[in-house]
C-alpha cells in the first residue's frame, strides 16, 4: 500500500513553524562581520512575537506579518481599514515585546483591477495609523497579486534589560490582560451573520461591536508601561486567550501552569447580546478567538501595584506550578483547558 | 457622461509607488524618542532599493520583497529554488546599497494542500542561501494563501559615508555592470517555449541557460567592493538595464544622461542561440529584461582603476549631461532609448 504524502495542512501552522525553526537554529552565521556586529544573537526570539538584534545596550525589534485578503480582511472592511489593520498587527507584536515602534515598511500586492481610489484609501489608512502611533513609513513597494496581500515589517527599539518575552513567567506571578476580550470575535460574528443581527442591534450597538473587528488598536503604550513596570512575560492575544496562555507556559523553562477566573475576564456587555443571537457562547468568544490585540502578561504582585494606576489592566488569575491551564468558571468549578485557537493551515 | 473610475493598472507600479511616497513624505514622526534615536531620517532612501535608518556611524539597511507564485516563480522552479530566490531578491537590494547583509525574516503564505516535502525543500532553499551568504534566518511565520507567497525582509549595515544610492552619478563617470546581462531573460524564454527548445539545445546548454533564470545569485561581495571603491551611484538590475539607467538618471539632482555601447554589454554566447530560436532579439533580452541581479553603477575613471582588478566589472559607457539615454549600436548609429522594463500592475 503506497503511503499517502503528507500535506502541510495535516500538521498545521504551529508545528510547521517549529519545524522551520528547528532547522534554522543550526545556521548561525560565522563571518567576522556578523560576530563583530552582534556580540550575541538572540535565537530565543525566533519563537517570540518579533526577532531581536542586539545593538549596543538596546535590541532592535523586528516583526513581519503577511496579511491576505481572503483570510484577514472581511468583505465589509473598507480599504482604509485594511491599510490600518496591516500596520496595527505589526505594532501589536512590537507592543508585546515592550518596544518603542520606529517605523514600518510595506510590501504590497494588489489585483490590477483595484480602483485607484481604493488604493489611495488603503494608503491613507496606513499613513493615518503611522501618524497616530508616531512612526515613519520607511519604504514600500507594490506587486501584482490576485488578492490584496500586505506584508508589513515594523521596527522598534527596547532596552535589552527591559525586553518582554514569552518566557519568564514565575510561579506566584499574577496573570493579567490590558483590556476587554471577545469583542473582536463578537464583531466578526456579526459580520458573518449580518442578516440575523440586522434588526436585533441598533446602529449605536452595531457600530460599537463592529469597531473592534474592523478598527483594532495596538497596545503600544501599555507594552512600554509593562516593560518599565517589570512584567515577567508578555504576548499579544492574536489567536485567543487560552492559546496564548499555552505559548507563555511552553516558552517557560520551568514547569509552570496558569489558573484563572472566568468572571474576572473583562468583557463588554454587548457581547452577551451577540452571544444570545448567535450560536457562539460568550466563553467561546472570550477564550478561543483572538484579534482583540490586547496584551496578556505576567507580573509579580509587588510590581503589579506600581503599574495598576498607570494603565488599564485586569488581573484574571495567577501563575501556578501545575503545568496546566485551569479555569474556575462562574459556578466555581475547575475546568482544565487545552490550548486551541485560530490556526492557519490546519485542516 | 459618467467618468470611468481609474484602476491601478491604468497608471502602473512606478507611478503608484511615487503616489504612495509623495503622501508618506508628509508624515515624519514627531516623538522625542524618534528624534533621539534618529538624529536624521533619510527619506531620500524611500525611492531607493532599501530603506536606511541611521544608527551611530552606520546605516541599518532594510529591504522587503513580496514574491507571489504566479508572477515570480515559473512552474519549472523547484520548491528549493523558490526558497533560494526569495532570499536572493532581498540580498540583491542590500548589495545595491553596498551593505553587509546580516539576516532575513520570512513571512510566508502557503496553500493548505502544499506537500510537506515541498515545504521542507523550500525551507531548505532559504536556509542554504542564508548559509551561502553567511546571514541568519531571524524569524519566520506561515499563513494560509491560495498561491505560495513569500515576503522576505532583509537587514544589513553599511557605513554612512559608504552607502550606495541611486543618486550621485556625475557627468564624466563611467557606467558599468558587474556581469553578463540577458541570461535570465534567455532562461525564461526557454522555459516559456520549452517545446521549441527541447531538441535545439543539448543538456549542458539547457542547464547553462536555465541556471540564470532558476538559480540567480546576489552580487553582495561586488556591492561591498563598490561601496569601498567609491562608486557614485548603484542599483541592481531587476527590471532591465535601460529601466534602471532611467532610475539613476531620475534620482540625480543634476541633469545627467547616459551613453553606452551595445557591443560593450557583456553577454553569454548562448543567448544568441536562444534568440535565433525564439522571437526575442538579443537586444530586447539584454536591454529590457531584468532578473539577472547584476549591479549597474557609475564611478569616476580614477576610482574605477582601483576596483577593476578586484571583481568582474564591465564598463559599458559613460554619464553625460544630455538628459537622455543613448545607445551606440553595433553599426555605430546612435539610438535614443526610452526607459521601459518589466512593470507590475501595468495593463
Amino acid at each position: 500500500m503506497p503511503s499517502k504524502k503528507l500535506k502541510i495542512s495535516d500538521i498545521g501552522e504551529k508545528r510547521l513553524i517549529k519545524r522551520l525553526l528547528s532547522r534554522s537554529q543550526k545556521s548561525i552565521p560565522h563571518s567576522p562581520f556578523f560576530k563583530r556586529f552582534f556580540n550575541e544573537i538572540s535565537l530565543e526570539s525566533l519563537e517570540d512575537d518579533a526577532a531581536l538584534l542586539p545593538i549596543g545596550e538596546q535590541y532592535l525589534v523586528i516583526t513581519s506579518d503577511l496579511l491576505f485578503q481572503p483570510s484577514h480582511f472581511p468583505p465589509e472592511m473598507s480599504p482604509q481599514e485594511i491599510g490600518m489593520k496591516s500596520v496595527i498587527v505589526n505594532l501589536s507584536d512590537l507592543a508585546a515585546m515592550g518596544a518603542q515602534p520606529l517605523g514600518i515598511i510595506m510590501s504590497m500586492g494588489f489585483p490590477p483591477d483595484l480602483l485607484l481610489e481604493d488604493f489611495d484609501s488603503l494608503v491613507e489608512g496606513i499613513l493615518k495609523t503611522c501618524e497616530k502611533y508616531d512612526i515613519a513609513l520607511l519604504g514600500g513597494d507594490t506587486n501584482q497579486t490576485d488578492d490584496i496581500t500586505l506584508c508589513g515589517t515594523a521596527l522598534g527599539m527596547v532596552d535589552r534589560d527591559k525586553v518582554l518575552m514569552k518566557h519568564g513567567a514565575q510561579e506566584g506571578d499574577l496573570v493579567a490582560v490590558t483590556g476587554v476580550l471577545g469583542s473582536a470575535a463578537a464583531g466578526f460574528e456579526v459580520l458573518l451573520n449580518y442578516e440575523r443581527f440586522k434588526d436585533a442591534l441598533n446602529p449605536k450597538e452595531k457600530y460599537e461591536i463592529l469597531k473592534n473587528a474592523l478598527k483594532p488598536n495596538a497596545r503600544v503604550k501599555e507594552g512600554l508601561g509593562l516593560s518599565e513596570g517589570k512584567a515577567t512575560s508578555c504576548t499579544d492575544i492574536t489567536d485567543g486567550l487560552v492559546s496564548e496562555m499555552g505559548e507563555i507556559i511552553a516558552a517557560s523553562d520551568q514547569a509552570i501552569g496558569m489558573l484563572f477566573y472566568e468572571d474576572k475576564i473583562p468583557i463588554k456587555p454587548i457581547i452577551e447580546v451577540v452571544s444570545r443571537i448567535s450560536d457562539k457562547s460568550v466563553r467561546e468568544m472570550v477564550l478561543y478567538y483572538g484579534e482583540d490585540f490586547e496584551l496578556l502578561f505576567t507580573i509579580s504582585p509587588q510590581d503589579f501595584s506600581s503599574i495598576q494606576d498607570k494603565m488599564e489592566v485586569h488581573v484574571i488569575g495567577e501563575v501556578t506550578s501545575s503545568g496546566r491551564i485551569e479555569m474556575i468558571d462562574k459556578e466555581g468549578r475547575t475546568n482544565l483547558l487545552v490550548p486551541r485557537g485560530y490556526e492557519h493551515l490546519r485542516s
